[in-house]
C-alpha cells in the first residue's frame, strides 16, 4: 500500500495563525508537532517513508520538505497551482502507478485529528483488503456524533457486506442545514465524509478515464516524465489544460463503483478555532490557555499568546489569537466568520500583507 | 497665582499601557497629547511658564521633562520617593513660598479630563479670589452626574455665600457604595471630591503647621536651600524622616477653615479604561477602534491596537488592550479588576518586567 497525503489547504479558518504561506497543515495545532508531522508519523507503522507521497503546492513545498526530513525528496509533489482533488489524485496515481501498477493507494488530508490509531489502522487495514479483493474505490465515512452541519454525508444502503463490513453508497450529500443533519443522525445510515479514500491504482485510474476521460488523458501522459528533468513542466502544462473539479463530484458521485467502510477512530477535521478548543485539554476554569497568560474570573476561552504575557479578566467563550503582526478575538461560537475577516483583507491592497 | 501639578501618580489601572515608568499622566490617552501635556497647556493662558510647577518622582521626571519642553527645569520637582500630598503640597509651598510669600497657589492632578475649559478658567478665577479674600482653603468640588462610588464625596452646608459663590464645607466622605451614592445624588448638598485645591502659600502653610507641626518643620526648613546644590539632599533627608498622610486626611478634614467651590465643567478623573470609552468619539457601531481595526458584528468595544492589524468578531463590550509585550482582555464591566492583574504580577518575580 501507498498513501498519498493531500497538503494543498488554504485553511483561513485559522487566520491569524494560518496565513498563505503556512497553512493549518504546517502548523501545531494540536500539538507541540504541525498537523503534516502529525499525519505523516501516524501512518510511519503502515507504510515505509519510500510509499509515503505528499501533494503540496510550490508556496509550501520548501517547508514541508522541512518538517518531513525523513522523506525522500521525490516523494513530495509541488502542484504548480491547485486544480481541485481529481488533478490531485490522479497525478498521485500516475506517480504510484509508474512504481506498482497493482498498488492500493489511501488518500488521506493532511490535517485531520484522529484521537484512536489502534482504531484507524484496523479500518485502514480492512479497507485495503475489500479495495484489493473487489476493485472498488473506498470512502471512509465517519460515525456522526452530532447534527454536525459543517461536515458533507454519505448515506448508504443499510445491508452490510458481512465479510468486509463495507456498505454501498446510495447518496452523497452537500453540508446539510440544521434540520437535515438532525434528521441525517436520527436515521442512522449517514456517516460524514471524512476525505478519506481507498483504492487500487489501477481502479481509480480507470474511474477517471471513463468519468472525466480528458482530465485522465492529460495527466496520465504525464507518468513516463517522473523522475525526469522534464517533469514540473510537464505538470504545469497539463495543470493549464486540465479541469477543475473534486474527485468526489466528478467521480465518486457518479460511479456505482463505492463502498462506504465505517470509521469510529474519534475523528475531527478541526475545521476552526473551535474545534481546537474542543479537543483541547481544559484548566480547572475550563480555559486553553497557551503562553503566559494570567486569567482572572474568565471561563472556557481559548488563548494563544505564545510572545507576550496577556491578561484576561471576566470574559468567557472568547477566541483569542496573537501573532507577530496580528490580533484576532472571536466569540466562539462565531468562529465561521474568521472568514470573513480574511475575505475583507483580500479586498485591501494595504492588508493583503497579512494573508 | 502659581499653579502645581501633582504628577506622580502610578495609574495601575490602565495596565498594561501605564506602567511603572509611564503611567496616565505621561499618555497619550484620550488625544494625541499626553495628559500631562494638556494638563498644562489647559493653564497656559491663566499663568506663566515659570508660575507652573509639577511635582512628579525620579522615575518619571525625564520623560516628564522631555514632554514639557516649555516648563524651566527647575520648575519640575522630583521626589525622591512618595510621601502622599501633604508632604508634596507642602514642598510646592516652600518653592513658591521663596519666590512670593502672598501668592495663591491651586493644586491639580496631572491626569483629570475637563470638557468645558472657560468654566473650568471661570471657576478657578472665582476659587483664587475667595482663597485671597477670605484666607480659606478652597476645594472645587463637581457637581455629581451620576451616583459614581468611585469618587470622594464632599457634603456642604446649603447656605450659599452670595459673594463667592463657596459653601461651607461640613464633611469629607470616602467613596460610598451604590446605596450611599444614591442618597448623595438625592440630597443635593454632595460634591464629588476632585482634587483640586486653591489657597494662599501662607494660609496652607499655616493649617500644615497647625495640623502637621512635625511634617511642617521638616518640610519647611529645606525653603532656604532651594536652587542651591545641597536641595536634592536635603529633600531625601526630610521626606525620609517626615509621615506619609494625604492631605485631605491630615488637613482638610481637621480645619474648619476650608470652603468648597462647585464646579460644572465636565470633569472626569479618567480612573479606568471604561471611563476613557466613555469619553471618546465612537463609530456607527458604538465601537472606539485605535489602530488598524477590523471588527465584524461587533459593538460597544474600545481596541487600543497601534501596532497590529486587529480583528474582533461577534464581540461586545469588550476593552483590547494590546502593547510591545502585553495584552488586556477585559469585560467593560470588570476594568476595576485590572489593577488585580497589577497585583498578580507584582507576586511573580519572573512577571515583574510587566509592571
Amino acid at each position: 500500500m501507498y498513501v498519498v497525503i493531500m497538503a494543498g489547504g488554504k485553511g483561513t479558518r485559522f487566520w491569524p495563525r494560518s496565513r498563505a504561506a503556512k497553512p493549518k497543515q504546517l502548523l501545531d495545532i494540536i500539538s507541540s508537532k504541525t498537523m503534516i508531522q502529525e499525519t505523516v508519523e501516524r501512518i510511519e507503522p503502515l507504510v515505509d517513508h519510500d510509499r509515503i507521497i505528499v501533494v503540496t503546492n510550490k508556496q509550501q513545498a520548501q517547508e514541508l520538505k522541512a518538517q518531513l526530513p525523513q522523506l525522500p525528496a521525490e516523494n513530495i509533489i509541488a502542484e504548480p497551482f491547485g486544480r481541485n482533488t481529481a488533478a490531485c489524485i490522479c497525478l498521485a496515481a500516475t506517480w504510484i502507478h509508474q512504481r506498482d501498477p497493482e498498488a492500493v493507494m489511501a488518500v488521506l488530508p493532511a490535517d485531520h485529528y484522529i484521537a484512536d490509531r489502534e482504531a484507524f489502522y484496523r479500518c485502514i487495514h480492512k479497507a485495503e483488503e475489500a479495495a484489493r479483493t473487489h476493485s472498488t474505490l473506498i470512502t471512509i465515512g465517519i460515525k456522526p456524533q452530532a447534527p454536525e452541519t459543517g461536515y458533507g454525508y454519505i448515506e448508504f444502503d443499510r445491508q452490510l457486506d458481512g465479510e468486509s463490513q463495507t456498505c454501498r453508497v446510495t447518496c452523497f450529500h452537500e453540508k446539510p442545514d440544521a434540520q437535515k443533519a438532525a434528521e441525517y443522525l436520527q436515521k442512522g445510515n449517514y456517516l460524514w465524509n471524512s476525505g478519506m479514500f481507498v483504492w487500487k491504482v489501477s481502479t481509480i485510474l480507470q474511474e477517471i478515464e471513463k468519468h472525466l476521460p480528458e482530465l485522465y488523458s492529460t495527466i496520465t501522459a504525464i507518468e513516463p516524465l517522473w523522475h525526469t528533468p522534464d517533469i514540473e513542466q510537464a505538470i504545469i502544462s497539463a495543470y493549464e489544460r486540465t479541469v477543475s473539479i473534486s474527485i468526489d463530484y466528478g467521480v465518486l458521485e457518479k460511479t456505482t463503483n463505492v463502498l462506504t467502510l465505517t470509521g469510529d477512530f474519534g475523528w475531527n477535521d478541526i475545521g476552526s478555532w473551535s474545534a481546537i478548543f474542543d479537543l483541547s485539554p481544559k484548566d480547572e476554569n475550563e480555559n486553553v490557555l497557551r503562553g503566559d497568560v494570567v486569567a482572572i474570573d474568565s471561563q472556557s476561552n481559548l488563548v494563544h499568546s505564545p510572545k507576550k504575557l496577556t491578561a484576561v479578566v471576566g470574559v468567557s467563550n472568547l477566541i483569542v489569537v496573537d501573532t507577530e503582526d496580528a490580533l484576532l478575538i472571536c466569540d466562539a461560537d462565531k468562529v465561521q466568520d474568521v472568514k470573513g475577516v480574511v475575505e475583507l483583507l483580500k479586498e485591501d491592497d494595504d492588508r493583503k500583507k497579512y494573508l
